[in-house]
């Protein structure tokens, strides 16, 4: 039978799996010789084995308690149930994990009607004593007992009224004696049966308890929102209660190693003299700055920093310790890792490795992806934060304030007068683009986190909350109707926080971001360690010089839609989709060549000597065409005001074109190289524009390295055609201009078979690029656009999904596709270059898929650049160190 | 250095890829005995070499050529040039497969000024000898010196209209030698220089002048659409001339081994004494019946049935032979294995393996799966074809005779009217589903062979031409504009070919197709052959019988989609999607039940003993809803007549459910399985159905076998999730009933993750079954709708894509699924049955891949299970003899 109980001073060391969390903490800071009120852990194999039995405790279990308890009494001279000199101890809880708060814990226990008089005698203070004891009844009664609270509570306050006191700690020694009666009173009309006196039995009980309390429904649905397995169990601490309130040698507080906001090497915390941890929790009096301990008592102040000092040394992080002094005497309570802002995380990571007290490896591991996400983008203040009026999704992080809009182009009229603006919109759509650039942030009621506001609004690093089902919008009248009657009119203003979903009535003072010294530290560190490197998608010349500053190595993605649009440029588009022959599409097209020409010349400026990879057109033609609908209203229109034939015949004619381009199922449709196949005079005015563009560059002096990227091919044929075209094309550019550069031809991997065939691509390809998006859209045969509205997020709450595979890469499925093309990819082109450009590029779990598959780097927003290095280099050292990978 | 020359009567035998078809066939009878003029073949290679000297002749080939022709004249006694006794000889082209009329041939070589006269002087015939060196001065001068044959003719007509003559065989001798000296004169202006005398000169002009043809513009066509490489070269062929014109003993003739109308074993063909082939071509005289030659030539009428015999036993198939008389003796100047009908071939085939002369296998493998359709499908008299008046797609085999009309509602109309109809429109889309069922055939004049039309017709057994692009229709006013003026109206007969894409005006008489005994052999034998299942696709209880019929072993797919159409249901299944909770869904899904349940015993009792699969609601539901802009108009009537407010609130309400389940890509959208899992009282109302309907039949003595197939399924958990609901659900029934049935649930592999993750699926499914239309779809991203509208057509016709892949299964990228899935499948679960339900399942091509890849079987339309039968004997008969599989 395997050991069941453990004593903090146990020699053999043995982990949290077994001891729960608090109690490794205990036996850990008992062994290195910390001052820890003695005790001992039941372990949680006992709690399964509890549950395995149906609820029953073990055999034998018992024995080994009172055996146990036998070593505490010896080891503390005190003797449980004996009145003249009683051993007090808790009872608590403590998985594996941190569960704050979901379990239970007993305080005091060991006191009853007899021992409870030699604590006062003992202490000499008799209204401590049945304090003490009042507390322990109803916390036993509640938790053991199953009675509630508020009975006992109304006891006290009856007490209270009586005696003409307000606050708890007013009542006299004699009126919590009364409380403590009638709460045992109480306790026997509810149960038929006293309050248990004995105090053994008082303590199988409130084992049994915890380990009951591990499936009360809070903890098992903090499991489940956690993904903590139900099958670990609670240990069950039993401790040497001390205490903090036996008078001004006396005193309990909290401290952090290091300050948890700002990370700074200062021990950091609060303290109250004579007073259990209760007082600080209940507020009635406001505890002082840990550094006044000092001179109040100094030799255990020093004593509290040798502490820190040895936890940080020991355990190799920062630490939240809770203490007790009891009668001048430092007893630590509990030490874990202490929660800290995303600041302080990269301070204190970075120090400790200045220090030599972890590894730049180290370092590197302890901050999270999402912390350095943080720091990128403006915060509210968080001392201002109130409560938000509504919560959607944190689609896109970052703090926005501004006055409400409802349309893009409210949106844009207001942004050019200067004003501040919130897009307030059901959801958003293409057309929406503009007011997304004018506003601050956006603000959706339905949308997931990939929708179209989540997916541009990160694209655009622009704070969004989507999502918002409390909110119901009234656009006609512009009013939003929020819960609790609160209503939000045009030109009110609110503020977002994309990071967690809130809005905020009002505008709430805003922390601008800033890549602290810390920051670049551990980036660098990372850099160092990573092997995938790191890109950027950036369409404009200002995306790419920002993901530039990130420390972009280079552009993964630049789409060349937005060239076909703007005001400028529609008429030529549209006169291009009209051309009803190859010839009448050269002219357009020879007008779009010298506009995007200058696109590209930003571009390649923008990044030089570094690579850029330019997608070439993608999306199908009508979407640069008006709908039907809104043609068949100009014809009216122009029929209406007497139009000429001519211009009425040429409206129907776009019409015409317009209803021809319609498409079932356009994402599957006649977009991407299947274009750029049938209508070749467009992708060779586009690879023209970005050769003759290098070209101007290079006699210029710059150094423009230009990737060209065909969109979705699928058979070799097809990257066989584009290949030719593209060289072609090229080679006559560079022999008109005398000029030589390094460039190359490749492919986007986003239809299945790309995949498939990959070894027959690479014979032309020079480089692969996953486009995971529609990768993932392809493989699941799910469109983004229908299914979270319909029914992603059904499969997600019920578990048929893991999650939104549009955010985290599928390993199993997509990424599957994704190995089979990397691998044989090689085999056909050992030097072929390949990265990933779809969303999943800039999240951290796919990050580390793209390492484990070998993927030469990861492109993602300019926002996600920072991320996407630290991510990188988490894979590499965990697959240094032999790490298990996450497998879904 | 390779053998350039081989004679006809070398004793080493090599195939026609060196000699080529007609040399290769000319050395085979020489070598079994034949009388054959004798002669040699210069090979392929030489002409291979020819191009690769860029257009050179060989050094050393001339010296080769007169070396061969030295040997001729020893066997013929007689020699090139000599005037006493002229050797004459043709010059033929002959590529390794026929490609009839491509190349060039010249005859008489050898004759000029000094032999035309030794010509006359031998055969007593002046005016035969100016007649062949007329005409051989004509082909030279054209096919070698390049100069039209028109300056020719213009000469010989004017001797006609000189001589007063109206056909060329009434010239006089005098008159046909003006005709060769004015010819003569003729090449010596075009060419500045006479016409060659020289002999060798001619032969060896001609000898280039053949190979120079391999390159013809007609040649080079017939290679691209027949698919034959152009660097094979043809072989050339110097035959010795035989007269067939030399007098009553001399003749020329055409002849079959067997009939290729009917496949009867007779002596088929014609013949024409005193004449050459030439004169036969000509139509001045009407050939006679081969049987005539039984009286005319009794002894060469007996040769030839021997040499007939000879030939078939040797090429083990029937012959089609050309053969010349030339003074009584008979010579044979080609064999080859002739063309027949599909009757005929079945007929041949299987006369042939009784008679011994080939084995079973051979002759299965002598059917074409195509031959085999044709003869389930009605047929258009072929004595009875005039020409069409237009020309479609062959979109759906089989002839139809009906009136036109233009719609479907009209189609049913007149069928009830007892009507036939032919059904004409642009496009056929679901709605247009009666119609097609009521008409006899469909015409539109849009859409490909994978257009709606096309399958759905197909699927019915129905001929359909599509794509009919030189018809205009005015759907207005009742009219179709065919090319030439002509103009068809509704309710003008028009007859449809549906395996030639022919439309006729008129009714044209047509054949009832049957299964002969012969074809019944043959499938039979099939049968014996090939290891893959053939199962059907089929909805109703008709089409399951027929399936049944034509040797389906069981139902591979049955679609539920139509048992929630149909008028009665069409309320039921609308309450059912408006239902906005899972109780209020409950008492339209009882009412659909009852429904659905008759649907199922009639199909399970049609199949009795055989196992039916059926497959679960698969359609986005919107497609159950009238389009919103219909609900719209409802709307509007509701609100003129005064409808009542509830009335045209639920109208409001349809309305928004239908605005709310319409889809950007309803192909990837809320669908399939999708369904069954968001609202899973539909599957189970199906499955309850099913189980009850079995239940019902088991009780009456029937042994139904159910497999229920969930569609579109992508992970695993759906997976577990469909089977156990259905196994729960199952269970009950037969608990209830105290009935146990053997049945199995499975799954489509129509997504491509569902092939990446199938080890993990068949951890639940029992089978799975290939739905190659949507994996297609998916693997390539080709939405069908939109593609072939868009872009397939040019894909297919640049060579982008070798053929459309819905027709036929792309092997390398889909394919690859496929044996993924099956590998992966098979270890998880080793007697998983695996097969195929898309349309891919009734083509030959595809099938010999399902084959291959290791399914368990195919299932296809009912008219497409012969067929299948066929192609899965193939497939295995090919794999036995380690025949190479095509590889895309």
């Amino acid at each position: 039978m395997a050991k069941r109980v453990y004593f903090f001073d146990d020699p053999e060391p043995v982990g949290r799996e077994l001891l729960g969390g608090k109690g490794a903490g205990l036996a850990e800071m008992t062994r290195i010789g910390l001052p820890v009120p003695y005790g001992f852990t039941i372990t949680t194999e006992v709690c399964r084995e509890y549950y395995a039995l149906g609820g029953k405790m073990p055999d034998g279990l018992k024995e080994e308690t009172v055996q146990a308890m036998r070593k505490v009494e010896e080891k503390t001279g005190k003797k449980f149930g004996d009145p003249t000199n009683p051993l007090l101890v808790s009872v608590r809880s403590g998985a594996r994990v941190s569960m704050p708060g979901m379990m239970d814990t007993i305080l005091n226990l060991g006191l009853n009607d007899e021992t409870v008089k030699g604590l006062a005698r003992l202490t000499s203070n008799e209204r401590f004593a049945w304090d003490s004891y009042r507390r322990f009844v109803m916390m036993f009664s509640d938790v053991v007992l199953g009675i509630p609270k508020d009975e006992f509570e109304k006891i006290l306050d009856e007490v209270k009224e009586h005696e003409g006191v307000k606050f708890d700690a007013e009542v006299s020694a004699e009126g919590l004696k009364q409380v403590a009666e009638r709460s045992k009173l109480l306790v026997e009309k509810e149960l038929g049966r006293p309050f248990p006196q004995d105090v053994w039995e008082q303590l199988f009980m409130a084992i049994e308890a915890v380990f009951r309390s591990w499936n009360n429904p809070r903890a098992i649905l903090y499991r489940q929102l956690n993904g903590i397995p139900d099958d670990w169990g609670t240990a069950v601490n039993i401790v040497e209660m001390v205490f903090g309130n036996m008078g001004d040698d006396s005193g309990t507080g909290v401290a952090f190693t290091r300050n948890p906001a700002t990370g700074e090497k200062e021990l950091y915390g609060e303290y109250l003299a004579n007073a259990q941890g209760e007082d600080v929790v209940a507020g009635v009096r406001t505890p002082k700055p840990i550094k006044e301990m000092q001179n109040e008592w100094p030799q255990t102040y020093q004593q509290l920093l040798q502490v820190a000092e040895l936890l940080e040394k020991h355990f190799k992080d920062m630490q939240d310790m809770e203490f007790t002094v009891e009668r001048g005497k430092l007893y630590m309570l509990q030490t874990r890792s202490g929660k800290r802002t995303a600041e302080a995380a990269v301070r204190i990571a970075s120090e400790m490795a200045q220090e030599g007290l972890i590894s730049k490896e180290d370092a590197v591991l302890r901050i999270t992806p999402e912390e350095i996400n943080r720091l990128l983008h403006k915060r509210i203040d968080h001392k201002a934060k109130g409560n938000p009026v509504a919560v959607g999704l944190a689609a896109s992080p970052g703090a926005a304030v501004g006055e409400v809009v409802f349309s893009a182009d409210e949106a844009v009229a207001e942004a050019n007068a200067g004003k501040k603006v919130i897009l307030v919109r059901p959801e958003t759509t293409p057309d929406d683009l503009h007011g997304m650039v004018a506003a601050q942030g956006i603000l959706t009621t339905r949308g997931g986190m990939t929708s179209h506001a989540a997916v541009i609004a990160r694209g655009m690093g622009k704070p969004a909350v989507t999502g918002t089902e409390s909110l119901r919008l009234d656009l006609d009248n512009g009013i939003i109707y929020a819960p609790n009657g609160v209503v939000i009119k045009r030109g009110d203003v609110i503020t977002l926080d994309g990071g967690t979903g809130e809005v905020f009535l009002g505008a709430l003072p805003l922390v601008e971001p800033e890549m602290s010294k810390y920051s670049e530290q551990i980036l660098a560190w990372a850099d160092e360690f990573r092997r995938l490197g790191v890109k950027a998608n950036a369409d404009t010349p200002e995306d790419a010089a920002l993901a530039r500053s990130f420390g972009a190595e280079g552009i993964g993605l630049t789409r060349t839609e937005h060239m076909f649009l703007g005001p400028e440029r529609v008429q030529v588009v549209q006169d291009m989709i009209m051309a009803e022959t190859s010839e009448e599409r050269i002219k357009p097209l020879e007008r779009l060549l010298e506009l995007q020409k200058g696109d590209f010349v930003g571009i390649l400026k923008a990044m030089d000597g570094l690579p850029v990879t330019i997608r070439l057109l993608d999306p199908p033609l009508h979407e640069f065409l008006p709908e039907p609908g809104e043609i068949e209203e100009q014809i009216e229109e122009a029929m209406k005001r007497g139009a000429s034939e001519k211009e009425i015949e040429k409206l129907n004619k776009l019409f015409r074109r317009a209803v021809q381009l319609q498409e079932h199922n356009p994402m599957m449709g006649f977009r991407g190289c299947r274009l750029g196949i049938v209508y070749p005079e467009i992708y060779e005015m586009q690879v023209r524009a970005v050769a003759e563009a290098a070209v101007e560059l290079k006699k210029q002096g710059y150094n423009p390295r230009f990737q060209i990227m065909h969109p979705l091919v699928g058979t070799e044929s097809e990257m066989k055609f584009l290949a030719d075209m593209t060289h072609k094309v090229v080679k006559e550019i560079f022999e008109k201009a005398g000029v030589e550069l390094d460039y190359k031809v490749g492919t986007m991997i986003e239809v299945p078979r790309a995949a498939l065939v990959a070894g027959d691509l690479a014979k032309y390809a020079e480089f692969f690029s996953f486009g995971t998006n529609d990768l993932t859209q392809m493989t699941y045969a799910y469109s983004r656009d229908d299914a979270e509205g319909k029914f992603l997020g059904h499969y997600v709450e019920k578990g048929i999904l893991p999650e939104n595979p549009f955010i985290t890469l599928d390993t199993q499925g997509v990424g599957r596709l994704i190995s089979m093309a990397v691998t044989e990819g090689r085999q056909t082109r050992p030097d072929i270059e390949i990265g990933i450009c779809g969303e999943h590029g800039g999240d951290p779990r796919s990050i580390e898929f793209c390492h484990r598959a070998g993927l030469d780097y990861v492109s993602a927003s300019p926002y996600r650049v920072p991320v996407a290095r630290l991510a990188a280099a988490h894979a590499a050292i965990k697959e240094k160190r032999g790490e298990v990978f996450r497998d879904k």
